[in-house]
């Protein structure tokens, strides 16, 4: 198969510009009080790539499902993931100041009304996964599992056990083994779960939804990968250095372990097992092959 | 009928220890990473004395269903009080060092593990509610239903709501209207929700729904000016005394607002209209009765 990237980025941007559409739709713009729905609003209004309720989308695809069907369960996802980043920006957190070029949100609305939106961003999924089990053909027993699974994937044991082991481990060199387990929990959970929950709702197979658990963890992986090597562009100094103590608030990276030619193969290496988990499907999952080869490539 | 203190205390007991029983078997212990499971597990091993999960169980019962089958929601709901009260101390909240005596969560993991383990009860509250559909007897469609109904209740327009309209108020003068409405959803709306949740699991009609709604709003109305009396008890400075800039961390309460006695006779209100509310229910609502009374004599 040939990556044909200008015809692909034009599905993806058609792609992402479905799920912001709906996205805004599932949130609540006149709500009371003000503030809060103000901030979630602008939480999700980010400039994010959409990745993850893609992924929703493409799995319901993969077992034969209308996307539309799935489609509030995908912004779910995108919920999830943002609630992320606005506690993951937070003082008492990573303490940043901006995100993609814009104020974060407790710079915005204050701490307490970031917590809160995250809080809320959270709920609001939860509840819109719950709302997905009413659309025509979604089984609820598929909607159940949809939500526990989810739920699972972004717990202390998940996504969120990630953050934990983040914040534990700034300014520490860490082995290859547990920078793999942070990236597993922190960045692939959610990736794979999202995944999964479109599929689930769709009623795929245990056999095709365990081939798609084995490219959305290589393809976090890629993607954590390649999120590496594009911090490093203008941040050379960064190169194959290892974590020490004059670099207080530094990570340890794939590209400060193992430099900058060795994570580009490593990455080549994960997308190379993506493409080899979807060998059981047709050309249906030339998306998400696509993605693949695009995230090597990504310059964002 | 006559309330009799010691025979109800008895099985309030008895139920509490049941729900922690159940409680501690929902949160992993041995689990990676160590320490947000292990503050998950302070958090809610804080002696609160498991009043929405009860409501759960209750709500169950009234339906016919034995509350074994609903324990995991019920559970669900107090990891859900559980980490409203994590997140509301915080810092850049509520700012308390302590909750119930002991200090908060934020005081003994840090910061970060507090909004942290708040953001982990929640989500494993919702993985919780989804397991719960697994019980035999239980159809996934009402589990769907609770799981979407209490996710409505506890977000942006329900108790974190509430908990943004206690922020922005604190240090003003606020009208009844403005007080009913934050306590109704920074307090009823959980109420509401643990109750319903336990009789939607169980197929309780759409009527005997409503009368519940009716019980549990009232209930949270009268649990907040029991709750507003035990704070000036030793704080009688406080009674009858408009908020001023010179209490800048003061809320409006019911006691300053009306006074210790008007607040009594509030509280006596809204306990008759609990009561009301229950005309359609035999015995087997007699628990639910007697709370109320017990919450109007409550001395913690």
């Amino acid at each position: 198969m040939q990556f044909d990237r200008i015809s692909f980025l034009k599905q993806l941007k058609a792609r992402k510009e479905r799920i912001e559409q709906h996205l805004l739709g599932c949130l609540p713009v006149d709500a009371y009080p003000p503030v809060i729905h103000q901030a979630m609003h602008y939480a999700v209004s980010n400039g994010g790539k959409r990745l993850r309720p893609i992924m929703t989308a493409e799995g319901a695809v993969l077992a034969g499902m209308p996307d539309q069907l799935v489609m509030t369960t995908a912004c779910a996802i995108e919920m999830i993931h943002c609630y992320s980043l606005v506690h993951d920006d937070l003082p008492a957190m990573d303490d940043d100041d901006l995100r993609r070029g814009k104020p974060t949100c407790h710079i915005v609305f204050g701490e307490a009304n970031a917590i809160l939106t995250g809080d809320a961003l959270l709920t609001r999924a939860f509840e819109l996964m719950a709302a997905n089990a009413a659309e025509p053909g979604i089984d609820p027993g598929n909607a159940v599992r949809a939500i526990r699974e989810v739920a699972a994937a972004i717990g202390s044991s998940g996504m969120i056990g990630g953050q934990v082991l983040d914040l534990q481990w700034v300014g520490q060199q860490i082995e290859l083994k547990d920078l793999q387990c942070l990236h597993l929990l922190k960045t692939g959970a959610l990736f794979q779960a999202a995944l999964r929950a479109g599929a689930i709702l769709a009623g795929m197979d245990e056999e095709r939804l365990k081939a798609l658990d084995d490219y959305a963890r290589h393809f976090g992986l890629a993607f954590q990968i390649t999120d590496d090597i594009l911090d490093v562009n203008g941040n050379e100094e960064l190169i194959g250095k290892p974590v020490g103590s004059d670099q207080k608030n530094q990570k340890t990276t794939y590209v400060s372990l193992f430099g900058l030619e060795a994570a580009h193969d490593l990455a080549r290496q994960s997308a190379e097992q993506c493409l080899q988990a979807l060998a059981g499907f047709g050309r249906e999952a030339d998306f998400l092959r696509n993605l693949v080869c695009f995230i090597l490539q990504r310059d964002n």
